[in-house]
């Protein structure tokens, strides 16, 4: 199998699985229990928490471990939101983040919140001047996310966060495409929540976090034992949380991979290009991840182009997975003023550390091979 | 080491520990991805979930899987609550129930619930008649444990289902200590709403289920992808769903266990009355779940034991681990109406699958030299 759907999900890395089996053959207590077990138990989870609060240069009480990438998306925005209601009503997001920002947002103006949307354009640019219009006294969160999962473009964080820096405004950004992948520091960029998931990081699925700058008011979504800070009530995740770290460890050892990846997705485009000329690479001239690549195929059906690479072996997607059962055209294409056959017709391929130059080559050909067949019928 | 906390988090079995390092090493699409490789995750979630239908005889749809216990339970309750607030504003629950069960009914009563507690006797005994006359028009909800985590008491979920069966009232169970434990199907005890947990079968930790009867009005608490029938978002944890299926298959295998550990319980409670005579076994005489063990030792400082028992390799706690942060007495022993003496001085010794005779004789001998060492001082 050709896997270029690592924005779904990745592999688990060797050096993670190394970690998960350790663990799980070897410790097991309830990090709970104040017994040495216990003890032993939480002496792992609390080296995790260490990692992953050093990764992101924050304090180690300012990561809340989660399920995952959704879980922290809606404890970052429920909670805040609610916790900050007496303050004001209304939020700012885009139309382009994951469907977990999306329709946690829905759910808050489905009871009473005002929820204003910041334009980003068919290049996946936002209006700075047009944020900043749309804030009011009334503004208590600003969602914006920090690598767009179905584009890869990369969103101006930094220059939100410089506007947001001397307000009371909560600034949260799902960065569950990027952790990992870019280097930053809550501080540098004036974030006060940001959301993490180990599965995109070559970690176990069912584990994420959630970075809340201290003094941030956030309610709880879950009731129960006093684990996180009683942010999180229920069992902790031992295994996963131990692989989230090690996860984390593995991006540093790994960091020179980012160039090699980005000449990997850099060349998928060139040459599917030169093959198939009418093709269009969303964003292709915008700030973007270097593992992401979206292009529109006109002309053709996109379900039995992505039927027929499954069938060649070769994974890709046609958007989020998270929203891959509908069929809805994508969200984020629409968002993006792009015409119907652009959010009807496009592929999303994904690359990562396991693909490899001759994966490139061979993807390229058997595409461009189906393309003229699916064009001819 | 001798663990005798297995109601706080049980080890590994080793056929799940097979199964999650075969699904870690083998499988890792996302399961909501349509090409092959997102399949065969899915069908491997779909059979976990047909087990665990099987297994307490329901529809595979009416299995939601969630991060654990504490998730199901707040799923269950918050969800059916909210749900249903047309049809009525009250809810009636023990005071022995667990803890992410009381908060989560505490915080229903916070925004305007009212909430009815039924009395549990020294004994563990629910007063039934008392029961009926608790119910009224309003009645939306009953949550009521199926095996007490701390005492092991079994309470009569049958006889409570019975008085449900021809209303319209929700029958919420937390079974997480009883799942996998003591067999039943939830149509034989007319329950709407179940509560499960991998990891105290024997199973990962960071997986739960949750049986909602087919026709039950119920919110989620996650916004965002549509897995899990849209009631709970986000990437589904595969290796723990799968290990949470292997649980439950070797729980079929492993029926004859249950026997052994009853036995390896009442020996290890006569043998410790016989040593320390003025020692009381909660509930000994009604009905119990077979694993568990609840002791009052009088006149010693139970911190002391623990922490002695500690360092002589035999792990135990003073109540629940999700409790076990605070130093507050069993809130599951004064609703039982017993003595402030009794609720801050009873360890819980649970016993489980790797437990052997010559744990227990070893055990009894370190229990009774430091507790009279303990008497002396």
């Amino acid at each position: 199998m050709i896997y270029f759907d690592n924005a779904a999900t990745t592999p688990i890395d060797p050096a993670v699985l190394i970690k998960l089996k350790e663990i799980e053959s070897e410790f097991y207590a309830n990090p709970s229990s104040i017994h040495s077990a216990g003890q032993k138990s939480r002496f792992i989870i609390e080296k995790s928490r260490d990692i992953i609060a050093e990764s992101i240069g924050c304090f180690s009480k300012e990561i809340i471990f989660s399920s995952g990438g959704t879980e922290s998306n809606n404890l970052a925005i429920i909670g805040t939101a609610l916790a900050n209601r007496d303050k004001g009503n209304h939020i700012i997001t885009t139309g382009v983040e994951h469907i977990s920002v999306i329709n946690t947002i829905k759910y808050l103006s489905s009871i009473g919140f005002n929820v204003s949307y910041i334009d980003v354009d068919k290049n996946g640019k936002i209006d700075l001047d047009t944020f900043q219009k749309l804030m009011s006294k009334e503004t208590i969160l600003v969602s914006v996310m920090m690598v767009n999962n179905e584009i890869g473009n990369i969103f101006p964080i930094q220059e939100i966060g410089e506007i947001l820096k001397n307000t009371e405004v909560i600034f949260h950004t799902d960065a569950i495409q990027s952790y990992g992948k870019i280097d930053f520091t809550v501080n540098d960029l004036n974030i006060d929540l940001l959301s993490m998931s180990a599965h995109k990081i070559y970690g176990p699925k069912g584990v994420g976090a959630l970075f809340i700058r201290s003094g941030t008011k956030i309610n709880n979504l879950f009731f129960g034992g006093s684990q996180e800070r009683t942010l999180r009530a229920g069992t902790e995740n031992l295994t996963g949380i131990a692989g989230f770290g090690k996860a984390i460890e593995q991006t540093v050892v790994t960091k020179n991979e980012r160039e090699r990846i980005k000449i990997l997705r850099d060349t998928f485009e060139e040459k599917l290009l030169s093959l198939i000329p009418e093709i269009i690479v969303h964003c292709r001239h915008s700030p973007r991840i270097f593992n992401l690549s979206n292009i529109y195929f006109p002309d053709i059906s996109i379900d039995s182009l992505i039927l027929n690479l499954d069938l060649e072996g070769i994974a890709c997607s046609s958007g989020s997975a998270c929203s891959s059962g509908s069929i809805n055209p994508s969200h984020v294409l629409s968002a993006m003023h792009l015409p119907k056959e652009h959010t009807e017709n496009s592929i999303r391929f994904s690359f990562g550390r396991f693909n490899t130059n001759d994966e490139v080559d061979r993807a390229v050909k058997i595409i461009s091979e189906i393309h003229n067949r699916l064009k001819k019928e």
